[in-house]
């Protein structure tokens, strides 16, 4: 139990208040523990009910709203069969409740009074909701042209918002010089936060009474859930709970593509490429910090990538809506890249929708005038 | 199982595409099956492992989006316990779900094609939501004035939004004649929608381990939720899984307190009150059309009623936003009741929220200025 740096070989304890190895690398969890099966069966229905499998202290008390559990519904689509699950049915309207929850149950249990973050979507949202909860107090940082609208959640959660002139990395830039006096609850940097996404693969397996299935297919911004999901299934697969795991496919908007890039030319780690704007905003990251874990993620997984266009993520919003499903246009992508692969190849998926229609109701009334 | 008129007496098969009696009182359902403990074991999540709890043929294929089994959270506010019930993690992001999943179930069982609806509020998008699931044409009446924001979400699930001249009563109006032809798929006037919120009855006790709370707190407009879990309680306690029900409190906004107001002063139905605007619009309902019943149940579980001011709700949603909870105002009324009882009596309270803040982001943001 602790973190330890790939790079370095260096190890902490998890009750430090660190984001990054002093080489300035990301830095890894490690897991010895694990939830058994029979534990499972007295325990709630939040993500805490795996709580072995995210390395954190026994006496831990989580700081939850309840998230996880997000159903995993069975439909047919144009004629075939698939696995949609509705991740955004969280606290605070995202899969991100996931992350949060944890690394700020290990920031209040380490005595952190302050976090912060910079994140104007979803991240910010949940890292603001939780830090609630926990009463912490919480700073995020966000670009200075943020139109306000973004931020009321944020705001209404009790976060402090700063605006930062410059671009979406000067906002950053901020918030890792806050994080010398406060805890930085990085969705990108903390491992702790990326560990709480791996609940999700849990689910699947339970919800699929226990196996996993040939694929799943997630949207890739910085690549946070994608890590998780492997994350999560290389745990099941290392207990004996399945014996393969399913490969993860990363889908990224064409418009901003630099791990889809990456993957096609055979990269290591991030391609440098033109990108312009996306209406999967939530994805829309041209310098992905954890590209090379992403990678290895995709690779190690027998995975791939796949691009999308503006009109093949409108479609499936579209199609999602016409489903009963309120998912924003990020999430729906996953449905843009599915509908790309061949029937054969697309058989037994589970598609990750990751965000709440609810967030970005004046954009969708603007992209699909009546 | 089928419809009974307690006016007149008369029977009705649930195979019928009818929404009242003959004699133009609204139907009850009833019920004759239950789940056994068994049962539950090996069903799923959603409302539908209770399914015979809600009358309906054997062989009926739910349509369901995961709707059901949200988080019900034990907080500590101002130094009392009290459990909190994120009933707005839904589908379409209200309780309405549990009801509107039930009633298009039945609706596409016998060959619907066509349903309507009158609501441009959460009602409104739940029916929307599952018509779209079931492949049922659903139109939505709504009065004229209504912004077209609000409609947004009804729209993009492919309903049908007819803006009709007049006041609200004119768009029930419009419905109710249309439902000549079509299917009225009424979260007031369909004893099945209602039945389908009896479903949040059966979830409490589960989620207390096989107990019932002491009260149940829950926003009063027409009154659907209250008789729903009024149903729920007294099911459980006829079939021996409980001794006793919960009381059962109403809430309403002063502003506009016809059942509250009724109570008070011991009538058997709505009392004639002005109202005016509140910010809990979705329990603004001057003449609610099953107010007999709603004062019937009330009285029949020992409960009460509580008015509230908009200064109230407005702090209490302001204590929900520090608690991480995101909820809209209508919800965060029943805090606001609870706040006035007296510590003694608040013991063991169960508070329903629901709706979600995510359709109001911009109404709070005004409501909330920086």
């Amino acid at each position: 139990m602790g973190y330890i740096c790939k790079t370095c070989g260096n190890k902490f304890s998890i009750l430090e208040k660190r984001f990054r190895c002093d080489c300035g690398s990301p830095l890894d969890l490690e897991i010895d523990t694990f939830f058994s099966k029979k534990d499972l069966q007295k325990r709630g229905e939040s993500i805490w009910r795996y709580r072995e499998a995210y390395g954190l202290p026994a006496d831990l008390l989580p700081v939850s709203l309840g998230e996880g559990r997000s159903p995993l519904l069975k439909r047919s689509i144009k004629g075939d069969d698939v696995l949609v699950k509705l991740d955004f049915l969280q606290p605070s309207g995202s899969f991100k409740d996931r992350g949060a929850s944890v690394s700020i149950s290990l920031a209040n249990y380490i005595g952190v009074d302050r976090a912060v973050e910079d994140s104007s979507g979803n991240a910010g949202a949940a890292v603001s909701a939780y830090s609630a909860a926990a009463g912490i107090a919480c700073t995020v940082f966000v670009p200075d042209y943020t139109p306000d609208g973004k931020l009321t959640q944020i705001r209404l959660y009790n976060a402090n918002v700063v605006k930062v002139p410059g671009k979406r990395q000067d906002a950053h830039h901020a918030a890792m010089a806050a994080a010398r006096t406060s805890f930085y609850a990085s969705h990108i940097w903390s491992p702790v936060f990326v560990q709480g996404l791996a609940s999700s693969a849990f689910e699947i397996w339970e919800q699929l009474g226990g196996r996993v299935p040939n694929m799943v297919i997630v949207p890739v911004g910085s690549g946070g859930y994608l890590e998780g999901l492997y994350q999560g299934f290389t745990l099941l697969k290392n207990a004996g709970y399945t014996r393969s795991i399913p490969q993860i496919i990363g889908v990224q908007a064409l418009n901003c593509a630099p791990i889809h890039e990456a993957f096609q030319r055979g990269m290591d780690s991030f391609a440098d490429v033109e990108s312009s704007q996306t209406i999967a905003e939530g994805i829309s990251v041209q310098q992905p910090a954890r590209s090379k874990s992403v990678l290895e993620c995709i690779r190690a997984s027998k995975g791939f990538t796949i691009g999308v266009s503006e009109q093949e993520i409108l479609e499936a919003v579209r199609t999602l809506f016409t489903m009963g499903i309120f998912a924003e246009p990020t999430s729906a992508s996953v449905l843009a890249g599915w509908f790309k692969l061949e029937p054969k190849q697309r058989k037994d998926a589970v598609l990750l929708l990751t965000g709440s229609g609810l967030k970005q109701t004046k954009k969708l009334a603007e992209l699909f005038p009546e």
